[in-house]
Order: structure tokens, then C-alpha cells, then sequence
């Protein structure tokens, strides 16, 4: 091989203009490397995931609602950027808290924890929640699961119908949850055990019996993963809902098509959420032809400038 | 405040000799900072989590069964150093496949993963799985299931009770599961769905019903939360493990009076897999006066020496 | 303290539209938390560095110019935003690479560095340079080191001085170097030697002998220090050029008034790279009152973004 | 290829029991993987360096004497594990500044930065040091460089002169700087000027004149490579020390026979500190054939467990 294979593309460097859009701010970086090129590239691979053929999975991991992400996240539903929303408990517990009414705010991620439990304040990183704000939740959610079993007595949910009957009983427009029933988007939630979702069904059952199965999700998925033409995977973090989406793939012939990572996670610790892309091609999870790209920053800061750049 | 106050125990450097043992060295390092400080501030608290009236919560994230920690934390079961066990599917199913006969090696993360999946070769970072070892999984899981089914017709299991019947069923004694089991050890996977003990679920549910519940486990843990007198919480990463232990806390009038995180994830991507034990105190998870450390360091390296140097 | 003292700034989640500017998309993140609040914020901070009696330290560390951050700074230099840099060899070297003709190339950080070097190719993370550009730099730093020791026979050059005499020599106006001398911006580089500068005027020093002092340019950063009404800092990286430019406030009667962090350095590891702002103030660095934030994200996303919302 | 070459070494989990040594748990960490098998490896490679004709480099970074690693390094010289150290600045003061009587604590860094400044106190991550330990080292130093101007009146100084010079001059037999003189261990320090010895150079410069030069040191670096039979590296951290180090096999026909870091830096942000070994293969800094590994963890507790079971 000679030098020429290596130098194909020089490095153009980014110039930045007064009232630069992202958009353009973006076809800046396609010429740069590190994080800069690397989310130009997200960019590209995000817009091919638009195609009509090609049914697109989003892992959203994190506690991307209480850093101001719920309108950008409920907006790509609402496109249909995304075709399946996998995500945590913590967000689904966020969103509605919003949806109910309760609202997060800034805060120091110095702050003294025992003053702050003293005011009845939670914190995550530099995010401030009130207590009664959970109160509030617990109060709706409960009238929410009363109101979902009276109209379906004694029907074995899976997690992904119970989300759906969740959200169909949420008023906010603006709630994620909401956004996906009017979508149609299916939402995934392995883990909902592990939220105060988890905690208030522990509560609501000495009322009734609320009865979630942990398997049957698998179906759905599965059932998505088979019927799509192509498939691409959008990864903000990783946790359950990046390996739930991997291993969708796991019994199905051909892997991902397309794949982006949003994160801090490094694959140096050996774990799942840091794992490169690469390493789920050797599983068959992502094809072997497939365009893929990881972005090591902050997803608050790139998610906004990813959709933006797409519009 | 005078300068007193801030000069109350000197630095005193390590010094190490030939044949020194891992508790010797962890006295060392109690006059050091940084790393080598916090690692035997986690000593000195994991001691204490040994005493009797100590209810001691274990969240085991990360792949470490593929690592080479099984027979470490095996044994932490067998010694009742831990009395609940959190866990991932993903160290369960890597436990079960080596109680089945199956064996990980030692490989490149740098590997190329193209061809390691033309070899039928599965990457966990530096370590690789032979497929075949999953087809193996999936038969004797299936097995075991179906006698499950077969003992228990018509029941509706929770996670914890199901994982209790595969691992009273698992005929290795070096087994995790058949550990936990064999010292009554419970064990918790709320997300379960995420790992190939869902997947096999899935394909098993084409023959026979099985029913496992998302939220039932939760009284479990909650009841032992109830109980404890004084209550301590070793996390080994984030993730699922780290918040479903914390959040059984929330409902309990008091917090953990213990706490130790051995993990590389840093608190600055606002998650709660890298949030600090500090920010546990406003949620009232951990108490105003528990004793907590976290020690950033790879836990294959850390976890071991925290053993060693209490036992 | 009442909730309420917790609560004055909700959250607002950012929402982006087709077209929207990176200065709008700041403002959007001005009501958000994490990366994205803390780089709002970077931007607020950075438009008060830009008042005149602000003098700006900017502290460049990493391998901006290979990634595509030449054009950015040059820019930062022509119009004054910075008073003065600190920067590392490596900055320099790719700068005057580029200026003699050379160029850096996209490449991938996964390639076989071992076929790499057979080609005469040197990686930096996911950028190739050609091994050749090296030669020229070299012919070309030494023409231009005779001509000034021709100009200034025994002079004994500070570290600046003599970058300030390269600087003027080189015609490529694109050059930080040569925009630096344009718009008198001195250039400090303490670690010079490390570098290709360093190895290239060891060779040099066999055909004539080149005289720069290791401590003279303190006297020159010192000065700017006194002098300065008010002072900020803008820090890409840590380093030698954060160290440098922290250090220069530690015999001033006050630290700086302003201060930025973009880097992905976190302060677990105890490094002064990764050390918080508020640990720069214990050594009065940073004033007590001194207005600051740190971005953890790579800073070739958010350098252009912070230079692009500013102008 | 087949399956069998990808299955050589079946992951043996690590074992450990009461009294287990250092060595012996390095034994059992030889056949894991992620951290533990890496560190193992490190072991392994660092005894190959021990052999005679192998010319050992050591750059330390990072801020090691406060943490309590002074002991550590400076046995290290004592028993020539090591032949060359290059290091900062930093480094070098707090050495001396222990050396002069001064003192480290152990401390917090959560720690109110205000009221330790107030208290004139100076925060290193987890670690304090009193200000007026900084007024002694100043009239220490600046006695012994006055009295080194005494012995050798208009010198020009390399860096590694200038600190041989010091070394024989400090009592403290403890100290790393004057273990190195005592024991022929060459210390190199390229951002000398990065530190209090620059600051408190250029308030000596009021007095007398004091030349230290830049670029000098270059060669006698050089000189030790070219003369060296084998090459090893050994890293704590990245930073100058790193980067000096391998730039001086640049134009030496063969790069380092081994190389071993130890650090938290991974090679996502594109910066030298974390870039890979292989990286350096590209450049021809290390060798082709070199036996290499980066153990990802806290150097305060890998360090000392490297040496410990090595001895």
C-alpha cells in the first residue's frame, strides 16, 4: 500500500462566521477529525437513517430529561426521526414528573447533599428536584394504573403495552411518553423495575394486583427487528437501553445497518455502555458493511446539534 | 478554622517490600492520597460492612465473570460477606455458559471483529466467547426452564424466585447463581429481559408459557431493606445494580450507613452510574452520617484486593 | 434555607428548528443543565473576557491543529479575542508543518500502525501525517533558526522571543504563529523542547549554537500579569500551558476574574490537567469571586461553538 | 484461521485467600482479562526491563509525591530498576519541599476552597499542603542555587545539570532528586520553568543571574538512547514526561523493545497523554516487535503493585 491510500482527505480546517448555522457549522467539521469530524460523520449516517426503508431504534440512556432534553427527544418522535424509543425508568419518571406539573432546575453539582436533603431537594449532577414533586407522581401515577386496570381487569401486561396505556393517560403534549402514543412509536423499558415507576407499583400492590410481565416485550422487538428492510441504532449512552437494542439483533440474520454513539463512555473498562461499535460486529449485532460512528462528548451538548444539523 | 484543623494526618509514603501481602500493602496506603488512599479508606469500610447487624447489598455491574472475577465473588457468597446480590443478566448468562462447560479466553481489543466473527468468535473487549458456547447455553437453559415449568405448573414467578429455581438446578459448584442459592444468598436482575436469558425466554415461549414478573421482586428487596438494622452497599460499576440497591432506600426511613463504589465511571456525565455518593445523600439514599468512598479504578483490580485484605 | 432558594432557574428544554444558529442554539442551552448549560454558560463567560480591560490567557494543550482547530484560533488571535497564548511544541510543530506545506489527512484510529509505518505514515489518533512533511519542516526550521542567529549573533532568546522571531519569518498568513506576531500576541511554550523544535535544534546545535533560556520568559508572563486590570483564562486541554498560565497568578496579589474549562480531563485521577477551577482558587489562582465553568466534551466540537455564539 | 487460534488462553479466575502476597495475586491475575490481566502483563514486562542491558525509562507525570509515592520512586532509583527519570516540575518541588522539613495531608476534595484559602492552605485533588511549606522551599532553593552560582560563576546550565547540581545539594536521603545523584539517575525535566522552580528563578533573577538552558538537554537524552542496547518505558500518566521521552527515540533507528503505562488517560480526546502504544509504532517511537500494555487505573495503587511484584 502506498502513501496515496493514506492521504485521500486532508484535514480542512473549521472556520466559524458571525450567525453561523449548525447546520454549516457541521459541514465545517466533515473536514476535521477527533470529536468534531466524528460528529460530522454522525450527522451524514443520522440523515441516512431518515430514509423511509430504514427503521431506526433510539437507546436513550441517562437522565437526558432533567438536563433539558424532553422537547428535542419528544420532537424527533413527533418527526418520527425514530421509529422504537428504548429508555430507562429515570426518564419515563422525569417526563411524567413534568408532564404532571413538577419542574426541575439548575443547580451547583458542588452543593452541600445534607442541606439540600434538608430542603427536601434531590440531585442529579446539577439538576435540583423538589420532594414534592415525587408526591405528586405518585399520587397521578397510581390514579393512572387504578384507571389502566379498571379498563383492562386482570390483563398480563407486557412493559411495552403498559407504557402505552401509561401514556395515553398523560394530557402534557409535550411528554415523551404521550409523543410516542400519538406516534405510534413503541416504547421499550426493560428495566422499569428500576425507577420510582418500579417503586410506586411496589406501593400501589397492596391496593391491587398490577401484573407486568418481564419477557413478552421480547416479541415486540423482535418482531420489529425482522420485518425492517434496513435498521440503524442511535445511542445516547449505553446501559440497558443500548444492549437492549444490540441484542435484538442477535437472532436475526443481519446486524444493524447504521449505528451512532453519543457518550463519555470509554471502552477501556470492559463494559457494555463503553464497548466500540466495532465490537458488536464480531457478535453480529451490527453488519459488517455498516456505517457507524461514536462521539465522545457530552450528549446534551451533540443530541441538539445532531437533530439540528438534520432538519 | 485554624491550619490545624486541615493538618490532622501527614502523607506518609508506601513503601514496599519484597513478599509483601495485599493487606500489608492496603496499610500502607491508608497514610497515602488519591487512588491509593481511597482503595484502603474501602477497606476499612468493607470491615465494618462484615459485622453482624450489617445487611451488606452487592450490585455487581460490568462483565466481570468474563474477566476472571467469578470464584472472587463466589466466594463472597459462600462467606456471607454479601447478603443480596444485584446483578446484570449479562454476568449471569456469562456465569451459567461457564456452568455449562463453556470457557471465555483471553484476547486483543484490538482485534479485528470482522474476522473474529468469521471465526464464530464473540468480543467482550479483551476477551472472547466461542458462539458455540451460547448454543450450549440455549439447550441447557431451555432444560432447565422446562423443569421449572414441569415442578411449578401455572406460577407466576418473580425475577428473584425464578433465578433461585435455575440456580438450585445448576449442578457447578463454582456457579454464582448455585452459590447464591446454596447460602441463601438472594439474587436480583431487574433487568433480566436485557441479557440472553431473555432472548432464550423468547424462543422457549414459542413452546410453553412462562410468566415472570417486572415488579413483584421489589417487596422482596424492600422487606429486606425493612429489616436490616444497619445496612451497607458495595458497587462494583453503575448501571441497573447500582440504582435499583439505592433506590430500595428511598421508601425506608433511613439511608445506607456504608457505601463504596469501585468504578472508572466519573460523575461529570451527570448519570447516576458515575454520581457520587454525596448526591445519594440528598435523595436520602445513603444516611447523613454513613461512611462512603469511591475508589476510580478498574474493579478487576480493585474488587480482589478489597477481599484480600479483609479476610 | 428555604426550597425556594433552590428553585429560582427551572429548567427549559432546548428546542431546535430547521436552520436554527449556533448562538440561538446557545441560548437554548442557557435554561439546560449538564454539557449543555455549562457550555452556555462558557459562552456568557467568554463574551465578559471579550471587555477591554480583560486581559485573555488562553491555554491551547492537545493536538488542536492536526484535528482542524488552525483556522479557529488564527482567527481567535486576528481579532484580539486572546491577549496572550500558551501553548504546547506539538501545536507549533503541526502549525509551521502546515505553513511550510505540508497537510494532515482524515484517517482512522483503528488502523494497523504497523503498515502505517511502513508507509511513512505517523498517526495521531484518528489524523495521518506523511513522514516526508517532517523533512521539509526540518530543511525549513533550520534556514529560518540560521537567519535569525545571523540577525542576532550570542543573543540569549526567552523561549517567547525566539517564537517571535520564527513567527515573523514565516509568509503563511494562516499560520497562529505568524497571526500571533502580526497582532503582537506573545507566545509562551515552556515545554518547547518537547517537541519536533527541540529535537530539530538539537541536530542544529551541531552546525551553530542556538542559546534560549528555560526561565527568562517567566519574567515576560509575570509582567502581562501585573499589568492586567482584569484577567480570564481560556483553557482547551490541561497540561503545561494550563499549569503555566494558573502558575503566572500565584504571585499576584489576586487570581483571575474569569476562567473556562473545555477539556475531557476529570479531577479523579488528581492531575493538575483534570483539577477543578474551585481548586485553583484554595491556591489563589482563581479570585474567590472569579466567574467559571468547565465543559467536559471534546473541545473540537466546543471551541468553534463557544468562538461561533461569541461573535 | 480456525476457532483454535483464537482459544489458546481460557480466562482462569483470580483466587485469593487470607495472606495472600502482591506477587501471588499478580499470579492469579496473569490469566483474567480487562484491568487485572493487563496489570499481570505490566508485571511480566517490567521484569523484562530489569535485565542488564536494557536501559530503562521512567516518565512520571502527574502529581505522585503529594499522593505518597515518593518512597516508591526513589527505591526504585536506589535499586536502579530505573536509568533515566524524566518528570515535571511539580514533582520536583513537592519532593523538595518534603526534603526541606515540609508535609503533606490527607484531606478532602469536596473541601470549601474559600475557607482553605483563607486558612492559607493549598488543595492538590484529596491532599493539603500549608503555604508556608511554599516560603520555606523559596529560601531553601534560592540558597542552594546561590550557592551553586558560587561553585560554577557564569555556567549555562542544561536543565539536567541544574537539577544534578541541586540533588547533591538537599540532606534528605529520602529525596527522589538527590537519590537520583547518589545514584547516577539522570533527571530530566523539560517544563522545569512550569513550576515554583521558574517562579522562584525568576524572583532569584532580581538578584543574580542564573542560565539554564532549553534545548541542551536534548542531547544527553539522545546520547543514553543511542548507547542503549534494549530499550524500556515505563509511564505514570502522560503529560511532557510521556512525550520527551518518546520523541527522543525518533531519530534513533529502532524505537523502545518495551513499554509500559500506567495511567487514567484513554485515547478518545486525541491527545498524547492517552494515545495508545500502538500509535507510537507508527511513529517508530516504540519498536514493531515491542512488548507493550496501558493498565487503565488509579497509578497511585498500580504503581506500587508493579514494583512490590517485581522484587
Amino acid at each position: 500500500m502506498g502513501n496515496g491510500d493514506y492521504s485521500v482527505n486532508p484535514v480542512k480546517h473549521a472556520k466559524v462566521g458571525k450567525g453561523i448555522t449548525v447546520a454549516d457549522l457541521m459541514k465545517q467539521y466533515e473536514t476535521c477529525a477527533f470529536g468534531a469530524g466524528r460528529l460530522a460523520r454522525a450527522v451524514k449516517i443520522y440523515k441516512q437513517m431518515q430514509a423511509e426503508d430504514v427503521t431506526s431504534f433510539f437507546g436513550l440512556a441517562g437522565a437526558m430529561i432533567p438536563a433539558g432534553m424532553r422537547q428535542v427527544v419528544a420532537d424527533m418522535i413527533r418527526r418520527r426521526d425514530i421509529d422504537v424509543l428504548v429508555t430507562t425508568g429515570a426518564n419515563l419518571v422525569h417526563d411524567m414528573i413534568e408532564a404532571f406539573g413538577g419542574e426541575h432546575c439548575q443547580g451547583q453539582c458542588t452543593a452541600n447533599d445534607i442541606e439540600l436533603k434538608n430542603c427536601k431537594i434531590d440531585r442529579i449532577y446539577d439538576v435540583y428536584l423538589a420532594d414534592q414533586h415525587f408526591t405528586t407522581f405518585e399520587e397521578r401515577f397510581d390514579a393512572i394504573v387504578a384507571d389502566i386496570l379498571d379498563s383492562h381487569p386482570q390483563k398480563l401486561f407486557t412493559i411495552c403495552d403498559f407504557l402505552q396505556e401509561i401514556g395515553s393517560r398523560i394530557e402534557d403534549k409535550n411528554s415523551i411518553l404521550r409523543a410516542a402514543v400519538d406516534n405510534e412509536v413503541p416504547v421499550f423499558c426493560p428495566a422499569i423495575a428500576d425507577s420510582s415507576i418500579g417503586l410506586q407499583s411496589w406501593v400501589f400492590g397492596y391496593k391491587r394486583d398490577l401484573q407486568v410481565d418481564t419477557f413478552k416485550d421480547i416479541r415486540q422487538i423482535m418482531d420489529i427487528c425482522y420485518k425492517a428492510r434496513r435498521a440503524g441504532a442511535l445511542f445516547v449512552g449505553g446501559g440497558v437501553p443500548k444492549n437492549f437494542i444490540m441484542q435484538s439483533m442477535l437472532l436475526v440474520p443481519k446486524g444493524f445497518d447504521f449505528a451512532i454513539q453519543l457518550t463519555m463512555d470509554t471502552p477501556e473498562t470492559g463494559g457494555l455502555s463503553g464497548a466500540t461499535l466495532d465490537e458488536a460486529k464480531s457478535w453480529g449485532k451490527i453488519g459488517e458493511h455498516a456505517d457507524t460512528v461514536t462521539v465522545y462528548s457530552d450528549a446534551t451538548i451533540t443530541l441538539p446539534i445532531l437533530v439540528a444539523a438534520t432538519l
